[in-house]
């Protein structure tokens, strides 16, 4: 009943597009927008850095005040962060731009930005594009806004997963950006996910409260925590289906499980395509006496530089995951570690760890570090 | 009166040797030796890595037991980490061995490794190769021992402080190894040093906390804590200075900076010398509320990958320090920070920042994150 596409459909009256709007080089396009029809339920899960770019201070405002969203515009090239004021003038100047065009107001939009910090945003190019960018959207344009988001990422990150609620087909469709400065806590790159589902406002932030803890917040590329990165999802209730509340137990469970999905797939793609990686590493910590014990070790073997070369060199020194595990700050005993690493020759790598303390578990995903990281990261600007 | 000296030169009644034992390929030199004539007082500061090796474990033991100590034997090119108890017995062995032909208690010797985890130490190699050892002893073979604790160096760390106290000549000679591994929290590398002043046990323990909280405690090349790591110290009292005491004010302030002077200059070499790295880097925190804050955010910038490969690639990327800042857990405002940067196109750069929180201030050293570093750990084994 539940069915998962490796592309973007649009759910029920959600409309995108995508344009060069001139922020990035090449005419690459650089500003994506998502919009629904009719108003829709939003719920956000923000960067814990305490460095937040503009964007994020904006749309924090805008949840504050309203509770119905229609439009979520995303610009890449530019993070507007570290840009003070005047950044959230910037942000707020883009939002009042659309609302004039879309004819809603300012604060029922969603705004990002994604790319580098400390740097103005090129407001005057950004409100030149919007009129084309509103007048471009279509189902069929979330191929361009998929592509819009993505800065060093090398292919559109993109998945829908469509299930029965009460007989209604009820479709999520997820696009995310990820690439380099990937790290968990909150949502640690741009997501997106659109659904047509009929769900209260409280339901929804636990659905994706549920569905990133063990998915975006189980990533790392290198331990970077980003200053812009958020996962946001808007419900639009267009499919009909009867109302999903965070208590009604089976129906609510579904929604939970196709967005687990959905962000799941979303946060492995992110991996897959982390800056310069070739192998993808699933690290699953067993016998935990605790799931925050169990990803406090998991994310210490994934974020440590002598493991993730190690795996791209195909060198089997396990000692690294045992100096990694003992500096994660558990309470490790060496007689009761196990360690089971699968062959290091191949595209995807998994290591299970056992410490023998309890019964939880956590799985966390990452990449080698390469070469290819350094030089794209040497060079980015 | 301090005079500070780019080579090791032993203290009074202090001899030393290194040779190829046999652990490393190509005849290199992987079995050190320093040696104190007459009985010194020892103090030591390990790894905080829960994962500890069996030397660690072993001397940790007699430093109980005991309280003066006559020999420090180092091999490279094998941690005896992750070695259960066969190397518990394995390091002791090596002691036990060493002490009947110095004719000295083995609980007055202490035992370091490094290298490789995971695997079991070459004892019959070890023991066979201790006679000649002994034999070689000699003031000028300090110039063999720190060739043979080294591993993936590039070249020997050593440094000698001579000052006066009343009216003697006292001697600090260190040694030390690094690379890669280098993180903070507790003596981060090996490091040796020997002096021959007359002080309390109390009074150098005390000392050698100071020197090395801010040295070996802030260096940090990737991040990755060793489970070997440690700094010792014998002093052997061999230059008949008036006893220095931890309360003895004006002569113990002389030994803490003497002491520090070794650390810090052996803790830069280590930098200078990481694995792969192309620049030296110095981060300065000011304006923060305490020293410890102060040295978390200089550290949250150091360990960012995306700051040391923007250094590498001369990228003036400043947006990374924000982001690492607001990563580092510190309660910052935006508004408050100032950042400052050296040129990047140099060996030496300089970061400074000003958190406008306080009045402490802290430096870390680290260096860019190259190819180099990958191709190094890629490979090591």
């Amino acid at each position: 009943m539940m069915k998962i596409y490796k592309k973007a459909i649009l759910p029920k009256d959600f409309k995108a597009n995508g344009i060069a709007s001139g922020i990035r080089k090449l005419k690459k396009l650089d500003l994506a927008l998502l919009y629904s029809n009719i108003p829709a339920k939003a719920s956000c899960l923000f960067t814990t850095n305490k460095i937040q770019a503009a964007p994020i201070r904006v749309t924090k405002q805008y949840l504050k005040k309203n509770k119905y969203f229609q439009a979520i515009i995303i610009n890449s090239g530019n993070a507007n962060c570290f840009t003070g004021k005047a950044g959230i003038k910037d942000a707020e100047e883009v939002a009042r731009t659309l609302a004039s065009i879309l004819k809603i107001k300012k604060e029922s939009i969603l705004v990002f930005s994604t790319g580098i910090i400390g740097k103005r945003l090129p407001v005057p190019k950004i409100k030149k594009a919007i009129p084309e960018l509103v007048r471009g959207l279509s189902a069929g344009g979330i191929a361009k806004a998929k592509q819009a988001i993505m800065t060093t990422d090398t292919f559109a990150k993109e998945v829908t997963v469509k299930l029965d609620i009460a007989g209604r087909r009820v479709t999520l469709c997820g696009i995310a950006k990820g690439a380099g400065m990937i790290a968990p806590d909150m949502a640690t790159m741009l997501g997106f996910i659109l659904a047509d589902a009929n769900i209260t406002h409280n339901a929804l932030r636990k659905a994706l409260k549920i569905a990133v803890a063990n998915s975006f917040n189980c990533i790392t590329v290198d331990g970077c925590m980003s200053t812009n990165d958020t996962v946001a999802i808007l419900a639009n209730a267009s499919c009909g289906n009867v109302l999903i509340d965070s208590d009604s137990g089976k129906y609510f469970n579904l929604f939970v499980k196709a967005l687990s999905l959905v962000c799941l797939e979303l946060a492995k793609m992110i991996v897959r395509d982390a800056e310069g990686a070739t192998k993808f590493i699933q690290i699953k910590i067993g016998e935990a006496k605790n799931f925050s014990e169990a990803k406090k070790a998991a994310l210490s073997i994934a974020n440590s530089n002598l493991f993730k070369t190690a795996v791209y060199g195909e060198n089997p020194n396990f000692g690294r995951i045992v100096a990694a595990l003992g500096a994660s700050g558990i309470d490790l005993k060496e007689k009761d570690l196990k360690i089971k690493v699968s062959p290091l020759n191949k595209k995807e790598i998994n290591v299970y760890v056992s410490l023998k303390r309890g019964n939880y578990s956590a799985i966390v995903y990452t990449s080698d570090l390469t070469p290819g990281y350094i030089k794209i990261n040497a060079e980015y600007n």
